[in-house]
């Protein structure tokens, strides 16, 4: 139909030919989900709702709120927020109507959810509360390489505490984290913990000019996924003296080989005021949580650093047993939020991975075979019993159930026990003329083949348990 | 921080003025979000969740599985579907990176969730059920002029079965959406309802040339809106000759008077067996889905065409008083889902305007105010109880309830009762030096101001009920 809508579309100039080129064009369609995108069919998205259903949960529980804004944002809101390589994987929306013509963009899909927050806490500031427990899990996107668990189009799971400056905020995002992964049964996640405040220190101390920083933070952050012998060359290469590279590499040689990293580094840091601030929050935070969390640990790992620039205080990432990359991170951002205004606002929050943690659950789930979740079938006699089988299953319905009725046309029941056996559905109810005569109820349950009859008015007793 | 990486990101040529320009163009940036979309904030946002909710429930007892597929779709999956108006309002992505200077576009935002449909059925064809009862919810995104009640970004609730000939389908599609009409308490609804059968009959009873089809139909659509005497006008400003006209006036006029105009109808579709296998199945959908509705209406409507020509069958729109427009509509497209391969695969379905409804009950809703759902605050007496405080917070969260610690940094306990009395908390806990000497909780009911004290290790069965 399509087709020929199409077809019709076009000049009578056109020649056969080309006509039948088009015709096969259209069969040629790739019908693959577009790249780094993908389709979830029943059974793999009833899996992930299970997952964010829980996480929201735990949010909830925390006193956390949830918001949504659009898929996407004016692009100025978008523009010089990430960096330029992050500017690069931003989609943007063309404009429309005669201004498709220009082909400029005015539109880009958001590329996280801190971004639309800022915005959200200028354009309401007098509608929201002064503490503002926020939450939001959704698609971004982002024109990334797609590759093996990197998506273009992919869920996140954020939650930001914003207007409260006291450690207490950043001590519960650990614990909502650590609770989220605890319900969906990751137990064995590491909490790696430090602190820009630590960093900025260690800055100091080392003597390290303020326009290198942001380069000796990128190759600190690798640390552990390049080693100290490349971290060495990385560091020799960069613009900074080769004394102070050698510094470095000498304070990174003993922390690592360090039991009590933590009084080392106090020792390293005493002159430094905001060194020191930044270990004794470190110091309180690994307490409480430590007393806190049933499941995983914490530990203090100098050597964190996190890539983006604006944070300003203790930052974590979680890593889980046998992963390279981290399944959520986060920290203090206490100049972000008040980006679209004039004003500071404190903030801290993080980001939960959740595609990386369904990848996890997935590899220890069972059944991932499509089929029906339905938990009656209501066969159909015939036409004339339509109506009758039409009721069964809507009393069944009111009874909570997951019904379904028998919809090809006429079958015979054996064709309809069929399906019931093909989609896996465990009880059949059958209700034909002798049913009907004696105001009774066939259940047939397809596990165990074996059937009952009960009176029509108390059929749905049966499924009471 | 961003402001001043932004600044920082500026030539050394560029003068202070310019700098300072855009530093105020920074603040200027228009904080709304893009024009036909909208933020939701917690109250409104849990609001429509509950909605939802509710239709995910019923579609779900009904056996309807739900599937996602990307925002956006390759652009040739989209184009030459939805005709010269709909492909205007396709918002459209332009291709990343090396290829962002040649300014075309590779990508677009899904405009409904049919089209995604008819890919998901060729793409998967051998993992999904021969019946594939599917839903899907949430947003589609047209440039369409905003206004009240009209958005960019929208949600719909579609349900679709797959595979299925039989009239039995038609009708539980009917079934399903007055159910969830009736668990979302909107009883006066009206279901209108046709079939394309029946307007071919007519077309050719009256004898009107292929050719002008889908102009008729369109201009019988408007009737509901445009009235008899406006429609007379465009009839006969129509390229069809006046004699016809005329004659589609008369019979409008006998059907839109008449009480029984089925059998009016049976009568002057005596010689078209199309238009007669018609009414019988509108006879028959009548009879049935009457019999099963608790609440509602179904009548017959022959004015309805539905403007998408790729219906075949049976076609609705269900009306809600008051409303002059439609809050769901579909009906049999049989050609429509084999868009994509050379097989045709019997269809029918439907979509809920979600948004509608949306607005219909909020009119009715009490509580818009933006506040916590938090049940209980558990107070912080000072530093020294924070761990005291976390672990109570704890215990009742694991009662399922949801609990807030109070956050702000070492303030007195006044200003957190008037926190708690401010988001409309309910209960607050106190745990200070004296309930800790005597091992005792208080817990403060925040609307009679009554304080009752308990036992630290049974505090949380007070919360039971």
């Amino acid at each position: 139909m399509i087709g020929y809508r199409f077809l019709l579309n076009l000049t009578i100039i056109e020649k056969e030919d080309i006509i039948e080129k088009r015709r096969k064009n259209m069969d040629k369609i790739n019908t693959n989900p577009p790249s780094g995108t993908r389709d979830f069919l029943p059974s793999d998205l009833k899996f992930r709702e299970e997952i964010l259903t829980t996480t929201k949960q735990v949010f909830e529980s925390f006193g956390f709120l949830p918001i949504k804004t659009p898929a996407f944002e004016r692009i100025e809101v978008l523009t010089g927020k990430y960096g330029d390589e992050g500017e690069k994987l931003i989609f943007k929306i063309l404009k429309r109507g005669k201004k498709e013509l220009i082909k400029e963009s005015d539109l880009a899909l958001r590329y996280d959810f801190t971004v639309p927050l800022a915005r959200v806490m200028v354009q309401y500031r007098d509608k929201l509360p002064k503490i503002f427990k926020r939450y939001q899990i959704g698609p971004v996107w982002r024109a990334d390489r797609p590759s093996k668990g990197r998506f273009r189009e992919f869920y996140q799971a954020d939650i930001d505490i914003v207007g409260v400056s006291s450690l207490v905020a950043d001590i519960e995002i650990l614990l909502v984290f650590s609770k989220v992964l605890t319900r969906l049964g990751l137990q064995d996640f590491v909490i790696h913990l430090n602190s820009r405040k630590v960093l900025a220190g260690l800055m100091k101390v080392l003597d390290i000019p303020e326009q290198f920083h942001v380069d000796i933070l990128t190759i600190l952050d690798k640390f552990d996924k390049i080693g100290a012998k490349e971290m060495k060359g990385e560091l020799l290469k960069s613009d900074i003296s080769t004394k102070v590279a050698k510094n470095i590499i000498e304070l990174f040689k003993l922390l690592d080989s360090d039991v009590s990293v933590i009084s080392t580094l106090e020792d390293f840091l005493r002159l430094s005021p905001e060194g020191n601030m930044g270990l004794n929050e470190i110091k309180r935070i690994i307490k409480i949580v430590t007393l806190m969390m049933k499941e995983g640990t914490i530990v203090f790992s100098p050597f964190l650093a996190r890539g983006l620039s604006y944070y300003n205080g203790p930052i974590f990432e979680i890593y889980y047993k046998g992963l390279t990359t981290s399944i959520a991170s986060g920290g203090r951002y206490d100049n972000l939020i008040g980006m679209f205004s004039k004003k500071s606002i404190p903030a801290c929050g993080g980001s939960l991975g959740i595609e990386r943690i369904v990848l996890l659950l997935d590899k220890k789930r069972q059944n991932k075979r499509e089929s029906s979740f339905s938990q009656v079938l209501v066969t159909v006699w015939n036409e004339d019993f339509l109506q009758d089988s039409l009721y069964l299953a809507s009393e069944l319905r009111n009874q909570g159930l997951l019904v379904e009725t028998y919809l090809g046309e006429e079958d015979k029941i054996g064709k309809q026990l069929r399906y019931a056996s093909d989609m896996k559905i465990p009880f059949v109810i059958l209700f034909g003329p002798d049913e009907k005569d004696k105001n009774k109820v066939a259940i047939k349950n397809m596990q165990t083949s074996k059937q009952i009859i009960l009176s029509r008015d108390k059929f749905t007793d049966f499924f009471r348990e």
